[in-house]
């Protein structure tokens, strides 16, 4: 493994490897502490695209195992390009770091960066296309929560046209079969490309149909970045909205994922709910972190 | 000690534990050198408005205690929030600090965000509202200067309307009696609110007034930002400069104090005075954030 | 050595004394790894103009030196300025750091600065002014090259009215003898007074006629930040194109640098070209920081 770049690169022999390695670093990254099992090496987190949550959460993880961090973030985009490929900015990059985390709002950036670069990249997000990092936050929520990834039935509610994280974890379950529930505003429907061999679809109605017999939910924020329309977007923002009342009548055993940062779509009195996991999740996002970077620093 | 989000929580007791604390830690933070007492923790810097000063220095104590540090200044404000509450966003970064320091434009909002972390906060300012390290650091500069911080004469000179330092560092030394000799231009008087028990109040109507018979001086500068009206900031900002002259006359044996930067209130000649303390106290600064994050992680 | 200033402070002497200690670096910069040399020693990159190129070499030589760093970047100069002198702000910085990398726009910021500070201070490029540790980067990798810096032909090629960077190695092989051929668009010819006492210069009129007999050519960006006229800037901007064929044909033994980034004046057929250096450089540049920053907080 050189790179993660795509979600499509997480193979279930890959997936099932990282989530046993998080699982040995849960403690870790739970109760707090440190190893130094990656003592001198320097990651650096380029993210011309802001994201805290993503960044934080990534440098926390090579701090946690012992290594160093260097941050560009976003306002300094045109100066690290002054219209540089990125390609010549992965081979400067490639002098200063032992493998480099990059965000970037447009599709395919990482991998053009991956070609310039002679360090591990890790695709902390591209645009709309993909985020494989976040798919395994996900995917290691669900192998926490069933001790398995295979033959999992999950709903996928809210904005599936724009939502990457959606598509991502889509795609990495494609390894695992089982079923996945859609229910969206007519106009943010999955679309047909996005929808992979391995896994049966359905699309549904009603919140009650999405919910009904599934082991998860997930649940997707609409963007307000994607709409030029303002009024269409406050009509659509609250379209499906998951009040513990439906969750606790039509599915009181589920796990409840969401992407974060959750608007209206879930309501606070949700938090306390025992299969609310969304929050739960980002403690195991720091292990799967920790367990890629060591996978790609030292194997 | 759970967390610092106000200067009202600092009792006289902790006060002297927090000062005695920093004493242990002084020569390190300003010989230079590190501990490890704190390896493996982290401190999470989340800066929603922009603070090198306050910033680099609570950095800079974690790092001498050993601990390391992931920070998250101003510009990422919105990507931070994208309309997720402060809470939220409390839980979030709980998943990837020991501790943060918050420092946000809104009055409360370090309140607001403890309420959903589960990892101690501390308040790094909150608007007009406190700043209750900077308090700490005022008094500790005072604590070293005098070996006590019982029943000082302080005068407070400046805009002590809109100083939230000047205000911080009233509440502290209410604990402790003593003295405050008031002096400001008629428009920016401390409000009666600000005027807490345990200290006797005196208005000044000149400098010479106020510096008379002083232990110390708390020189506030006149914010440009919280006047509409330009003009009245010009005829306000230099209008009480403390000159070495007046200060040699008047004091010779006090001890001045600002919370920095200073504009034209206290001219550069003053800068070798030997009661000019406003440098000095930097170092200390960083002693007393060195003891309060070693109190809020180890006890 | 206090501080790194300026160029003008590089002898001979300290020169070598670099380089040699550069070499004794190399391979922790570019094999990668860390030592514990200055454990407990805190940087401060404070970079008011963005610059994340030096920077994060800047502070991968720190950490790979087993030191720690604190930033402060560019969006922040309101915030640390707030009207404060350069000087206050370097007598507050020196409290919380045991040495100073500073980036800024003006010319002479870097020795304003340093009259406030009480620690080491690093120019890292004060505005049109100097730029002396990447013309020690570029000196180290011809060095590397050549195993020498005495008596070397170098043809400059490009703006070298406007270019800090050739300007400054010019004035560090000043001390070395050799020559100088120089090769502009008319409008932007080195002025007079960038000419150095130790250098004998030609000035040429075609690339043909630059190129040839030299050791070395160093490439410099046209850079659109000094047209005032798009137009002139896009006419400029590829006036003298180093194709390989070109490079090959009139000095097939010569090394090629570039202070990077390269726009259209290196095409990037010449990248696996065996006398490009220009991403080479980069470790080097790494390791030269690593000999400064042991230089001035061990010596």
């Amino acid at each position: 493994m050189q790179n993660l770049l795509s979600t499509s690169e997480l193979t279930k022999e890959l997936v099932m490897e990282l989530m046993e390695s998080a699982d040995s670093y849960y403690d870790l990254a739970n109760c707090k502490g440190s190893s130094n099992e990656l003592e001198g090496k320097i990651l650096a987190a380029l993210f011309y695209e802001p994201s805290t949550r993503t960044r934080l959460s990534t440098e926390t993880a090579m701090l946690r195992l012992g290594g160093r961090v260097i941050t560009a973030v976003g306002e300094e985009y045109s100066s690290l390009r002054k219209g540089e490929s990125l390609k010549d900015t992965a081979k400067v990059i490639s002098n200063y770091a032992d493998v480099v985390a990059i965000r970037h709002k447009q599709a395919g950036s990482a991998k053009e960066f991956a070609e310039g670069a002679s360090v591990p990249v890790i695709n902390c997000g591209d645009g709309p296309a993909d985020h494989p990092t976040q798919a395994l936050l996900e995917a290691y929520q669900l192998y926490r929560t069933f001790g398995k990834l295979d033959g999992l039935t999950i709903a996928y509610i809210g904005d599936l046209k724009n939502s990457r994280t959606s598509n991502a974890l889509l795609k990495l379950l494609s390894n695992f079969g089982g079923k996945a529930k859609l229910l969206s505003p007519p106009s943010l429907k999955l679309v047909e490309e996005s929808k992979y061999e391995g896994i049966e679809y359905q699309e549904c109605e009603t919140i009650e149909e999405a919910l009904s017999g599934v082991d998860a939910i997930y649940s997707s924020r609409v963007r307000v970045e994607y709409f030029d329309d303002q009024s269409e977007y406050e009509r659509l923002k609250a379209y499906f909205v998951l009040t513990r009342e439906l969750l606790e009548t039509n599915c009181p055993d589920a796990a409840l994922l969401h992407a974060l940062p959750r608007i209206d779509e879930i309501p606070e009195e949700v938090d306390d709910w025992k299969g609310a996991k969304y929050f739960e999740a980002l403690a195991g996002g720091v292990a799967v972190r920790m367990a890629l970077l060591k996978k790609l620093l030292c194997s």
